[in-house]
Formats: C-alpha cells, sequence, structure tokens
C-alpha cells in the first residue's frame, strides 16, 4: 500500500528535507525511522522539498510498503522512533499512483517577522527579529501586486532550473498581532527560494526602501537582482498542502 | 551607581536563574558576562528566581558598578557578550537602595498549554502539550476561586520554608486562541512553584477530573497533596514585574 504521511518539524537543527551525502535531513530520518519500524527498505517522497532551517506544520510525503500495520496507525508508531523536533500529524492510505508533488495542490507557507526593539529569545527560532520599524500597510499594498499569475524570474534562485518560472499567488496577506508582523501565502507551487525573495521584497516596502509601487517593475525585469534579499530560512513555515484532485483514500 | 536590567531568556539550557555550584544558570552567565564588561566582579540581584526550564520575556535583575558607561548603554553592550538565548531588553540607572525583591510589585506570569492531538515540534520548548480535549469555560469558574487574598498552602512545593503561605492574586484569566490555552496570573508574588500548580490544577479541572466548584476546598485544606500536579516547567513565562514603589530612577 502507499502511505502518506503530515510531517510537523522544528527545522532547527535539519539540513533541510532533501537526502545529503552529509548533514542529516528530515528525509533521511523519516527513511531510517520507517525502514527499522516496517523492517523493509523504505524511501518517502516529500511534496515540498523545504530548506535548511525552513519549518512545517504540515509537509506532505508518501511511501510504499507491504507492513500490515495499518496506515492510520503508522503515525503513532514512528513518532516514538523520531526526535521530538520532528512529528507525525496523521497517516493514512492513499491511491497507488498518488504522488504529492504530481497531483495539482494549492501549497501555503508562513513568513513571520519579530518587529521590535530587541529580539525575544523564546521566538528566536521560528521568526527573523527586525529591529526597524515596519509600515504594514505599505507591506499590504505591495502584497497585492503578486496577486494572480506571474513570471517570477525575479522572485528565484539564479541557482533555479526549471521549465518555466511562471506561477499562481492565489492568496498574499500581510497582518500584525503584537509584534509579529505574518506573510501568508498560498500558491499553485513555489520556485526556489521564492518565498523567502517575496519576504524580503515585502521588507523593503515596509521600511521605506522601495515603493508598494515599484513591484510590478520588479516582476517585469525578470532578474534575481532586481528584487530584495532572500529573508532568513528560520521565518519561514510551510502550513500545509490541499490537493486539487482527489487523493485516492481508500 | 545601581543598574536595573529587563531580562528574557528561553530558560531551556539553563539550570534555572539562580546561581548553583554545578551547572549553568542565567545569573552565572550574567555575572560573568558584566565582571568582563566593566572590569569589575558584579554580582546580581534577581526579582524572580525562576526554576530550570521556566522562560522570562521581563524578568528583572539590578547590580552595582563603578563603571562609567551610561546604564541605558550596557544593554548594548551586554547582550553582545551573552548567548543568544538570554536577550537584555532595558537597562537603566535606579536608586542605590533599590532592591526588586524587598519593593513591593505586582509579578505577571503565563502559562501555556499546547491542546491538540499530535505534539507541535515548532512550540514544543514553550508549551505544555497536552492531548486530551480541556473545557476551557471550566477552568475560567476554577480560576475564579483564586482571586483575591488566600493562603496557598496547598499551591506550593512542600520544600517551602517562608514565614507566609498567604498570597494575593489580583488576576487570573484563562483564554483560548486556536489551540492555545494561556493562563495569565498576577500578584503580589508567588510561592515555590505555585504558579504550576495552580496551572497543575487548572488542567485537572479542565479535563472533568475535579469540578471548578472544588477549589476552595482544596486552598483550605492547606495540603499540596489536596491540589493538582506541579505542571511541567516549558509552559511557564515570566512575563513582567511593575515595581508599586518608585525605583528612584535618576
Amino acid at each position: 500500500m502507499r502511505v502518506c504521511l503530515t510531517v510537523a518539524y522544528d527545522g532547527t537543527n535539519y539540513h533541510g528535507w532533501q537526502f545529503q551525502p552529509n548533514g542529516i535531513t528530515i528525509e533521511s530520518v523519516l527513511n531510517q525511522a520507517l525502514s527499522d519500524l516496517l523492517g523493509e527498505e523504505i524511501t518517502v517522497i516529500g511534496a515540498s522539498r523545504t530548506d535548511s532551517g525552513v519549518h512545517s506544520l504540515g509537509n506532505v510525503a508518501v511511501f510504499d510498503t507491504n507492513s500490515k500495520i495499518p496506515a492510520e496507525k503508522i503515525s503513532y508508531a514512528l513518532n516514538q522512533r523520531i526526535p521530538e523536533d520532528i512529528v507525525i500529524q496523521n497517516s493514512r492510505e492513499v491511491a497507488a499512483d498518488f504522488h504529492p508533488r504530481h497531483v495539482q495542490s494549492k501549497k501555503t507557507y508562513e513568513y513571520r517577522i519579530l518587529n521590535r526593539r530587541f529580539p525575544d529569545p523564546t521566538r528566536r527560532k521560528n521568526t527573523y527579529f527586525y529591529h526597524h520599524a515596519l509600515d504594514v500597510q505599505n507591506m499590504q499594498k505591495a502584497a497585492k501586486y503578486f496577486m494572480g499569475e506571474h513570471d517570477f524570474k525575479s522572485f528565484c534562485s539564479v541557482h533555479t532550473t526549471v521549465e518555466t518560472t511562471v506561477r499562481t499567488i492565489h492568496k498574499l496577506e500581510v497582518s500584525k498581532e503584537k509584534d509579529v508582523i505574518c506573510i501568508r501565502i498560498t500558491g499553485s507551487g513555489f520556485l526556489y527560494n521564492m518565498v523567502r525573495i517575496i519576504a524580503g521584497t515585502l521588507i523593503l516596502a515596509g521600511s521605506g526602501a522601495i515603493l508598494p509601487d515599484e513591484i510590478p517593475q520588479i516582476l517585469e525585469k525578470r532578474n534575481r537582482g532586481a528584487a530584495g534579499p532572500t529573508a532568513p530560512a528560520k521565518g519561514l513555515t510551510m502550513i500545509g498542502i490541499e490537493f486539487l484532485e482527489e487523493e485516492g483514500q481508500k
């Protein structure tokens, strides 16, 4: 059977999701623990290959197994075998051909900025501390220009190798609660570093370094140098994925 | 001059506030860093000697120095010399006889319970994960009985050695936002483990193990065994202290 996991993690201590020859990753921890648990070699396929330091509440991974353990029990058994900074939130059986990167989906990410005079040590690992005042209204104005379908070539790492840099953003909200500014973004998919570069550019708009109305020009330039810096990984959390086609759950 | 610091910390990696022969404490880190910075032996006096694993956004400490560094600059210089899990939020000169434990004050603590099906690894260090459903209304009903002046002998560690176990609670609010139940308590002072035992007892009321109306009897018994368990340290944060007499700020 094919089993689908919802995976939450504190990314602080990992070299991202994807297997690497050096450095421990979320994927390698899951492969090892699942192989031990199920007594066969397991290789998970992740929906979102998050970067080093990025967190997750709802990343998704699938794997195939011959095990007779009911799929919904695997979350509990697996949580006993993995470190406390990774927690499986759910496990369920899906159709044998369900692939979390090939099915159309909406992914939601949150970028959180701690905007106050001094850092708060209790929130240092899942917010980006930014000392200067940020104008949330200007960030909201700038955010509107990202909505819909655009070529996001200015908003992806120069190392990206993809067929097209056109993506669709369904939702992009900037809100402030107490001293945390939260950028919440939902899209059909994101290019490498795209959310962090959008966050870095919205911070420029909030600080007054650029005007909100400059966003369309930055998009048009199709040049990474035109956009703002890549905001630090620690502020980013993968919130969840909504699959638009049936998962074929049995 | 006497300098007053507002000290925030993630208590996860410390053996509490107070100096101990074995194990690193917040106090020992501050003493060491201040002595290095100011070139004289410095000993801080803390307002709230928080336990191992307890966090702070606004604990207060004072120390005396012959330094000519302006008091308000000390926070910046000190933050360069201490680990990232301790951050001085403010430094200021106070009257030479200001003692943060002898002056009347109101202290505020927050106890945060993460009430959901599975743990959230990104919040595992500053919330107490509690799996079973909690009835917030029952917790609020129980909370009302703690308000005002009471003998809190049932709500302090049996190891406490104090003249009187009578304390006054000015405010005790239980609120829920998404999956976090927050117990916010303000009082004239707290006995050893008192906030954590009140939290543990409110959790009993929320889970249905006791009725809210049983709180008065538990108080009357003046017996630690009558109250609930001591909730884990990681859920507790010292929010801040309001001094009711003048700090004698110059």
